[in-house]
């Protein structure tokens, strides 16, 4: 299967101006909802109706192993990708305590870890074990990256089999705040030094190390960076590329997509260049505690719905924001109008 | 009955370290859930147990009228009260919406609107008709300041009896964003030019005649406004009072209260002001999007979980934040512990 970049459509102005309208005549100072009125009246454009639903939400956590381990830039060893790959299916790490709470699918898909789990619940799409070390050459082929596109890509055909009307995507993998910075520096144009931090919690010699890391990288790739695949090719990593396909064929699809924090920041910064037109389908749920999703949010031009200082990943910063999107939606279906509940207007 | 400021006891230190110990052995990062693990551990500390609970949720809703909506200082007519009260119990109001999706009970108690509604689920403990216009007397009696204040506090022993986990408080009352600035600016000392903006729509010309208002108020009563109970009774409305005697009697009941906007922040300033004890169990859900709020939080010390513009007060910003108090506490009590899982550690 050959992945190319999809086709998206954008948002229905029809719709908007719908929902526009009926928020106007909700028993409320007009307004005084604030981001929960535009957040309906953007879903409302987004699914294509004057009643947006966000009840039934889908969770794919794409997990990888990253070859730039091995140059020390993490703070936990790179065994824990595979214990959390078991421990999303057995229910114990945030995003399935997160998913169980919003009762949505969580589907764990193996994009290539180490060594494979014995776990059925397992998707398997493995496009190797872990990515090479980026830092000495390509991260991946161009084959592996055709196995991690389509990964995201059968993910959103099986969350639209269910019937889903927002998806969230997640990802796990040791050193992958490594390989996601190094892709958000050949991305944007910018130096290490204002991209890379802690991850999980580096001390300022790790930080010094995984800047110095990502500098050699981009002046090994430099001939290499100029279109967005080949920056997923040679720095990305296989969850990394996963979720951007994942992102444009949700776009593709007119599935709005409740956005993470870092990590996915920049698979969705990927995606964007590739499609500019899936950036309307984005909603951005929180600000990362990461320094330089600031940087990401302001290419992207996003403004965040939650600012608590969250760095987990695993697609747990948009779980928690989703009951707002839920809200949001109940408040505009649900809430009676003026003329409906006999109350006078200003 | 004559109503006292009751005690309450500090937040318990043994459950808070308890929480922190179990924090440290879940399986993410340390600190890498940001706001949702000091939430956890905050609730911990006020529930008095190792493992804290957002399940069960209590709303109250204060409703009253004002005596200076004389004064044209709302951009609704006065009538908008009782026909929201009637709102509130037939389902059709933001707060309602957000109850049901919340699971939560929602009670309306009506502390004094012009005309008492005929709807049998509104509980009625009414100080009068309205209070009286403050820019002409005291808004009201001491023994109307008793019946509030009483009615706050019985709102508390039902939610008590019903098994509540956490307690919101709500306001609604045409007029009520003019009286809560005026008490604030007793309460802080600050001009009504920094505390006064357009509360449910004014133009300039109406913030300009509410600021002239609550001056006009300010002079008036400057002898009596030494002590915190009597700027409630000057200048308080009747939902306002109700609503800081809830917030006391929640904390002496060790009931942790998800605080609402700008009025509700000012109810929880006067009751801090009664108790500095009180402070400690209260959660300020939201910036509001009325200007003064700042004003208010800082004098808290507050740091409110979301900043989405919310100003429809009714107790609907605390419901919007409730499902993050649900998630801290599943994410608490239900993740798996680095030895449960087999994960190993940084």
């Amino acid at each position: 299967m050959i992945w190319r970049i999809p086709l998206v459509s954008p948002p229905c102005e029809r719709s908007r101006a719908k929902a526009l309208e009926r928020q106007a005549r909700l028993t409320k100072p007009p307004g005084s909802l604030g981001q929960l009125e535009s957040l309906a009246v953007r879903l409302a454009a987004l699914q294509g109706t004057g009643r947006p639903q966000a009840e039934r939400f889908w969770i794919s956590v794409f997990a990888a192993d990253h070859g730039i381990a091995g140059e020390g830039v993490s703070a936990f060893p790179q065994a824990v990708t595979r214990a959390m790959v078991r421990n999303f299916v057995r229910g114990g790490a945030a995003i399935s305590v997160l998913a169980r709470q919003l009762g949505a699918p969580l589907e764990v898909v193996d994009v290539g870890i180490l060594d494979p789990v014995d776990e059925p619940a397992v998707i398997s799409a493995r496009a190797g074990r872990g990515t090479a070390n980026f830092a000495q050459c390509p991260a991946m082929t161009e084959s592996q990256l055709e196995i991690c596109l389509n990964a995201g890509r059968t993910s959103i055909e099986r969350a639209r089999a269910a019937g889903t009307q927002i998806f969230i995507g997640g990802e796990m993998g040791i050193g992958n705040t490594t390989a996601a910075s190094a892709l958000a520096c050949a991305l944007l144009d910018v130096s290490p030094e204002a991209m890379a931090g802690p991850g999980t919690g580096l001390d300022s010699a790790g930080i010094r190390r995984k800047r110095e890391v990502i500098a050699r990288a981009l002046e090994l790739h430099a001939v290499s960076l100029s279109q967005p695949r080949d920056c997923l090719r040679c720095l990305g990593g296989f969850e990394i590329a996963a979720l951007a396909a994942a992102y444009l064929y949700a776009a593709a699809e007119r599935l709005p997509v409740l956005l993470d924090g870092f990590i996915a920041g920049v698979a969705a910064l990927a995606a964007v260049r590739l499609q500019p037109a899936c950036r309307d389908y984005l909603i951005f749920s929180h600000r990362s505690g990461e320094p330089g999703h600031r940087l990401i949010l302001e290419a992207l031009e996003a403004a965040p719905l939650l600012d608590l200082s969250l760095r987990l990943g695993e697609g747990s910063g948009a779980a928690a924001a989703a009951p707002l999107l839920r809200a949001a939606c109940a408040l505009h279906n649900e809430m009676a109008t003026f003329a409906e509940a006999g109350v006078p207007t200003a």
